[in-house]
């Protein structure tokens, strides 16, 4: 049985993981025969956002206490994953990953990545294991393949100007659909950057896991 | 289009609505062609669990606040639901029906329903449309349907005999399948009181809309 890192980076659309990403992602994991482990790291969240009024307030949370209430108690600490004791890894978007991974949110393409998150992709590239990023997440991508890499947000053209600027090559792709990144092992898809509904993110998202387990055979 | 309220009772398995639960609801219902709303009460969570350690702490959380991390921020205070614009119901499960719906996770069959939640399930029995509650969601429905509706949680000898207590009739039901109470347009499935993977729950959870929605025709 194949197995899938899956890295979560809280637990709620506007300050972690996108809610209905993780779960499609761990469904359509379950569906294709393989198992998941789910892995958070162990930091504070960049802050924490009021999802009825958009507001973000003076409270704060920790990344793995809150993707915890996504993976039923079953996760564990992102310093605690090794890439030997996987075939392949997924992130699923959220502002998480943009505020809690890396300061994307804040300042762009002059964005710093969390060491343990670039770590741990470039673990996997080293590895040759393949990759799958959805949502916003493929900002990560320049820092973690380094220049060159092909992936897609959708078609928003700030953040995919952000990406070229950053050195990696952005292709446009509906919501339907995936992009491959063969020489590196990489596949990414919009999902709610630009899914109006969960059949729209699940189209996207079904396919990525597909496309990763069988890279991963 | 048919048009589904759907009430959360928070964000997270151990104190609010299950997450997968409500994923795979709002997934189905819209695979189905139909619509729903999201709603939550505006009121305190009983306590907050921390996912990770399964401990409860000091933390207080609000229930509508977060239950719009599930629906993206798009979730109405319960007490604006009217049935007649809907023409379903349906409850996902979690600890957080048996702790803010109720105090069924404290006080078993002596359980009070919250006032809001008990009139807007009769608010439904009363309009005669269907309604559905899966997990730990139907130790609501003596209260709410009245002594001899028939419904399921699994197989839990604990759980069903706190049900026939308060007057309900509890059928055994495997994870994969739904129980039909014909007399009363009431449709209930285990999902996580047995399912032990999003598949599992998936199967049980697409039948319980399916019915559903085909009992709004």
């Amino acid at each position: 049985m194949k197995k899938v890192a899956v890295v979560l980076s809280g637990s709620g659309v506007f300050d972690g993981a996108e809610i209905n990403e993780a779960v499609l992602t761990l469904l359509h994991i379950t569906k294709q025969g393989a198992s998941y482990q789910c892995f958070a790291p162990d930091i504070e969240q960049m802050h924490v956002v009021d999802h009825l009024r958009g507001e973000a307030g003076g409270e704060s949370r920790n990344v793995l206490v809150e993707s915890a209430r996504i993976a039923r108690g079953e996760v564990k600490p992102l310093s605690e994953l090794n890439a030997a004791d996987f075939d392949a890894l997924i992130l699923p978007g959220g502002f998480g990953v943009a505020k809690n991974f890396c300061d994307f949110a804040v300042n762009g393409a002059d964005m710093q990545v969390n060491d343990q998150v670039l770590a741990v992709g470039k673990a996997f590239v080293e590895a040759g294991k393949p990759a799958g990023y959805m949502c916003i997440a493929p900002v990560l991508l320049p820092h973690i393949y380094g220049a060159g890499v092909r992936a897609t947000i959708g078609n928003d053209s700030d953040v995919a100007a952000a990406i070229e600027k950053m050195g990696g090559q952005h292709v446009e792709c509906p919501v339907d659909d995936i992009v491959v990144d063969d020489d590196h092992r990489l596949v990414t898809t919009p999902a709610y950057m630009l899914a109006e509904n969960l059949v729209d993110a699940e189209k996207g998202i079904s396919k990525l896991v597909e496309k990763v387990l069988y890279m991963a055979a």
